[in-house]
């Protein structure tokens, strides 16, 4: 019976924030600092002849202006990067997408470093580029000479570049027989999905400082991944980790942009160059070259019978990766173990590769690749019911995975509630009420997706709990606070196994040299992840305080405050019982065939209902509801739980119905606020969440993660409410009035030829 | 067998210091910090009327003005101190001695708060001072109507207070029948000695910033006790531990002027009030008003026996404490322990008092009393020994204590190398080799002296020893390295235990959010108790590696690196081995008689020799050789520990010989460095060191403290050289030429009074 968990409490955080107290690295200033402006190249594939940098290092008041070359006699082999090795500090030799940084200007007064940085040439020998995810899969355009797997991403290696080395990654699945499944199929339907290419946009953007501190190097950073950036760093310089300090305040939002490392690199070598700290803070625009989300064109094909069970699916997804690997070999991984959707299919084949383009690189963005591929999945399972005539929920329920049975990838679904949130979903939709689809200019429609998710593997977090003499207790990890309420949750498990209040629960803010190894803040693992190790902690540290009390004499099984202990203990207020937890799910890598006995520690489910006006003579969409129901297992903290659901629901809104990246060649053309279109709150619609009872036994007090789960279905519930509405499906993000107008006109002028 | 210990390396941060990289709290500015002067008492003793800030407050670029009672609507009790709660943070009510602090000027501009503190004025009504310790014994001026001892000092209770308030705590041990053996005695010898007041002087001044960050209040702060420091601010604002945080970088020296609490209490109460971040760095000049050395009076009586045995001896101390307790009482009480010396005495009785003063408050100086006290019975010793016309070292050697035997309190010596340290020094000293004593004018004389001193306890040192996935490790305490080393001492217990390198241990600085609790960096307790914490926290790091070797499959014995370990089990470079070790000797509270059976966990000891010239027209003392030798156990890092001899030499032959806080009424007359004369470089003699072969079998590897042990000897054996120079013994430091002057004159008078 826990006391704690599963009640809503304020964020611990909340009030540091609303007064302007948080701390936000943007905000650090060292002594002797400089700045750091980008001068970055202007075409989207070159051979660097030169650059000139001699008027910019002329201009007063500018330290030094740093090249690749340079970089390259302090750091032999520049490179970095999660999976890949590929990515250099700065550009050598060649360029491979238009804004890829090639050279810093660094200044005491940053106006001065941006006002140098326009004094920047560079000369180029350009070469043909290549920006499609299907046009790179000809060799006629090769980004990279040779593929580099990162030593830590081992299992990607005999993955990696099978045909050419545009194809950074290539990932198959094969259970049962899908070529026999669709000869003898009733009925074969195939589609192509598409999606655009969108940029993370925290609003606070990238930054990092690093200083050259005694005995190496103490680096400032807004980044999801402290533990990885100190490991990466360390790999690059050749130094022993401990070496390397990695320090993170709260993050304004990260979303996957900050996860592996990205600037850090670059601000680590430029202040051992200068020996002097050095920040680099990107704008607005310059976020758009750093890493954005990845295109992708997803062939799905699925044989039916026609009483609506799936037979067979064959999906092939191919991932645009731009000209830098990043974490895009995993997302093209990971999701390809999903990619078949959370139904219960015998023969499926999931090819998954992940291409190298001339466009700006693609990593993770919330879902790790899931939301690209529910949209055509499920807009595709929409396509299949209509055209069977089963309802869409109905069919849904028909092929529903449910616990016990295989996933594709033979690990058994287990605490997966995705039956429970179709069902919720259809409740809350009114599924089975009538339902008024309008007539006029304005019609009127509902749809529905699900989505499921495996979460990240092989990974480890450790955790420490100190309880000092007082028995106030402080909370020790590498988990970062980017505004999900991470604390808030780890410090609600420690309070639960300690019988403590959560908002007395110190969390000692991430920093590598004294906060232990997570694997990172991503994948909506840190309630499973980070939350058992916690929970390991804080049972070691009562362990440690009962094991304290029998050497005092205590009687045992007495409840005797902490202070009281210590105090018997130690004669005096002295001490501390530290506690440790280190918790490593059980992992087995897929076989060449892509299957594997336990592919994940846990299940994402998740989806979402969405009820459209379509103007049917502007082509203007107005969701007037939109309904997002989860599985987060028992929820910590049910409050926040459920604005993570509706955060993650209005920021796929955002990818499904305005935001997209323009490009001129490789030149990003809209490359602002001003011209890029996030949902403004005149675009959220009715907004609901709703949690399923259900329970994750592996996870901390039954928890699981939930930071993720509302981009799953939003996509495709939207497509398949404009189609419910106006009898079109869109097969391609953003769902903007020019596609919907495009797509009435072509279904006008189709049914007038058929006429 | 030991491949680390005992060889001498570097220090870690020696690069980092001669760089100037090294942090230290001075050089740190947080944004609106305040800067904090205070305004002081100009009377000894009196009851405030009035303070008048109106014109510091009207001054431009003031931001606020403070007076003890806006603390008090703050902090309703805000009296602070280590032994008892008798300081208020600033004067209420009463001032008790001159530079007392009364109000604290705050201004973004040092400069603007050190002009309006000279524009407030305060009223008082006088009352009558007392300055001496003896005076104080009488009841007329009584300087606190009430005792209130701390409770973590809870065993001062019973002591505290038995005549009258000036006396804050009386200790008393009795062993044997001294009267008896005085009535029975061949020869019975007593004398008076006395010390002056001195100063720590550290040459990085006491300074403390407090910033008022959520959720609760950061303290930057040169102190030697980081837990004390947040415990005590705990109990102060009735906050839970966890609420501060103490953070400690490099400290340019400490002596004991920086344990427990100083500035702390003062810049956190007035951030608070100021809701912006207060930093307040002393003056060499107010140095002088925060804490001292105690001066003392010892009256010291011995019986002996013909043939050279002490058959008794009785001590009485009165220690002059100053206005405030401060860590007084404690030097009392634990010095008293000792205070008859390293000699096998059956009958010791020893009265040690801690009298309330109208002087600057006194505490810990390096040697926590011993120093004052060896220099006693050292001098007194040597007045016995020349008495019963036995060679000085012959004498001791007959009364020696040694291993095994009950000291005085009655707990056994053990591992106390005493003897070892007296054949050491008549070795170095070639005693029985002729000795010219020169003729005419300058006269030549040589002396030794031995002391030694009990270790503190209660006590205890927890440290956590964390192994990162690469194989580096870091290691977190809160120990403070103030320039004794300590940092490459743990360092180098680490490395032992992990067969590393110690350069290549990361030491996490003292920040009581993530670095475990230690009692304090004091009484040369860091090796000792400290070091054995880290072995036992490193020893459990390395059975945690070899758990998850174990776990990974790797076979027993094998010597994998820890990196491999830790690829096999995790699947990668990720996770911690977390190994934490408390340290807690056993100890026993002294009865009502003085006595425990384990009233300190090792001994310390060691002897000084010195040769000297003496000018019989000047009166002017030049010492041309000093020996020191002690016993550091098997030393960790043979080189450092050397230092730490000489250093504590050089301090001690300044309170020997120059330095002295000259008073007039309760006024100090020279607080400054112009007119305080510390030893130069032209002062110092030809010093050798030697530490005694020997181990402490209960210490890490064999270590134990040494860092005030070169204090012990000094004084009495430069006294002692005098005597042996022109036949008067001095009794009262400092040895001024004047004082040397006046003794010849004297003996000279007396000689023709006897003529």
């Amino acid at each position: 019976m826990t006391t704690q968990i599963g009640r809503s409490i304020p964020r611990l955080e909340a009030r540091a924030k609303v007064t302007g107290r948080a701390d936000y690295t943007h905000n650090l200033l060292l002594p002797g600092m400089l700045y750091g402006k980008v001068f970055r190249s202007t075409v989207a594939h070159g051979r660097i002849r030169g650059i000139d940098t001699s008027a910019a290092a002329a201009l007063e008041g500018v330290a030094r202006v740093v090249t690749g070359e340079e970089i390259r006699a302090l750091i032999p082999s520049p490179y970095y990067g999660p999976a890949f090795h590929d990515q250099p500090i700065l550009a050598l030799e060649k360029v491979r997408f238009v804004g890829e940084p090639m050279a810093v200007v660094l200044a005491a007064d940053p106006h001065v470093a941006e006002q140098a940085v326009q004094l920047i040439s560079a000369e180029y020998d350009e070469l043909p580029a290549v920006y499609d995810e299907i046009e790179a899969l000809e060799p006629d355009v090769i980004i990279h000479d040779e593929l580099k797997p990162a030593g830590t991403f081992a299992d990607l290696k005999h993955l990696a570049g099978r045909t050419h080395t545009n194809v950074a990654l290539d990932f198959h699945l094969r259970r049962g027989d899908v070529d026999e499944a669709f000869a003898t199929a009733d009925c074969v339907i195939e589609h192509t999905f598409r999606t655009q290419q969108c940029v993370h946009l925290p609003f606070e953007a990238l930054v990092s400082v690093a200083d050259p501190a005694d005995p190496g190097l103490t680096v400032y950073s807004a980044t999801q991944t402290p533990s990885f950036v100190r490991t990466e760093l360390a790999r690059l310089l050749g130094w022993p980790e401990n070496r390397i300090r990695v320090k993170v305040a709260f993050l304004g939002g990260g979303f996957g942009a900050k996860v592996y490392i990205k600037l850090e690199a670059l601000t680590a070598a430029l202040a051992l160059l200068a020996r002097r700290p050095v920040k680099i803070s990107l704008t607005m625009e310059e976020q758009f070259y750093h890493i954005t989300k990845h295109p992708t064109t997803f062939r799905i094909k699925s044989a039916v019978t026609r009483d609506g069970r799936i037979t067979a699916r064959r999906c092939q997804v191919w991932w645009n990766g731009g000209a830098y690997a990043d974490i895009g070999p995993r997302v093209t991984q990971k999701s390809g173990f999903t990619a078949a959707g959370p139904y219960d299919i015998d023969n499926v084949a999931i090819d998954s590769y992940e291409l190298y383009t001339n466009r700006p690189p693609a990593g993770a963005l919330r879902g790790f690749g899931i939301p690209q591929l529910v949209w055509a999945y499920e807009s595709h399972t929409d396509v299949l019911a209509r055209a069977l005539g089963i309802d869409p929920v109905e069919f849904r329920r028909r092929n529903i995975l449910r616990d016990g049975r295989p996933q594709a990838t033979g690990t058994p679904m287990q605490d997966a509630a995705i039956a429970a949130v179709l069902e919720t979903l259809a409740d809350r939709m009114n599924w089975n009420a009538p339902f008024d689809r309008g007539a006029g200019v304005v019609r009127r429609g509902r749809g529905i997706a699900i989505g499921f998710k495996a979460s990240i593997s092989p990974t480890t977090a450790v955790a420490i709990v100190n309880v000092s003499a007082d028995g106030s207790v402080a909370l020790y990890m590498n988990t970062v606070d980017m505004g999900q309420g991470a604390d808030t949750a780890m410090a609600l498990i420690v309070a639960e196994v300690l019988d403590l209040a959560a908002k007395d629960i110190r969390i000692v803010p991430p920093d590598t040299d004294v906060t232990p190894y997570d694997m990172g803040t991503l994948g909506s693992r840190s309630t499973f992840h980070m939350g058992n190790a916690v929970r390991l902690a804080a049972e070691d540290a009562r362990n440690r305080l009962q094991a304290l009390a029998a050497q005092a004499g205590l009687p045992l099984g007495s409840n005797y405050p902490a202070a009281e202990i210590f105090r018997k203990r130690y004669g005096m207020q002295a001490g501390n019982a530290v506690g440790t937890g280190t918790y490593v799910p059980s992992y087995a890598p897929p076989d060449a065939s892509g299957m594997s006995p336990a592919v994940t520690p846990f299940w994402m489910a998740a989806g979402a209902g969405a009820e459209v006006e379509v103007d049917t003579e502007t082509g203007h969409v107005r969701v007037t509801r939109l309904v997002n129901v989860a599985d987060a297992g028992t929820p910590l903290n049910p409050a926040v739980a459920r604005t993570q659901l509706s955060g993650a629901a209005i920021m796929q809104l955002g990818f499904t119905l305005h935001e997209k990246m323009e490009f001129d060649g490789g030149q990003v053309t809209n490359a602002s606020l001003a011209d890029y279109k996030i949902p403004g709150f005149q675009d959220i619609p009715v907004m609901e969440t709703e949690l399923v009872a259900a329970k994750q036994a592996t996870g901390p007090f039954g928890a699981k993660g939930i930071g993720e789960s509302g981009t799953f279905g939003v996509s495709p519930a939207i497509a398949n409410a404009i189609d419910d509405a106006i009898g079109v499906h869109l097969t391609e993000l953003p769902l903007t009035p020019e596609a919907v107008l495009r797509a009435i006109t072509a279904r006008f002028d189709r049914s007038k030829t058929h006429v």
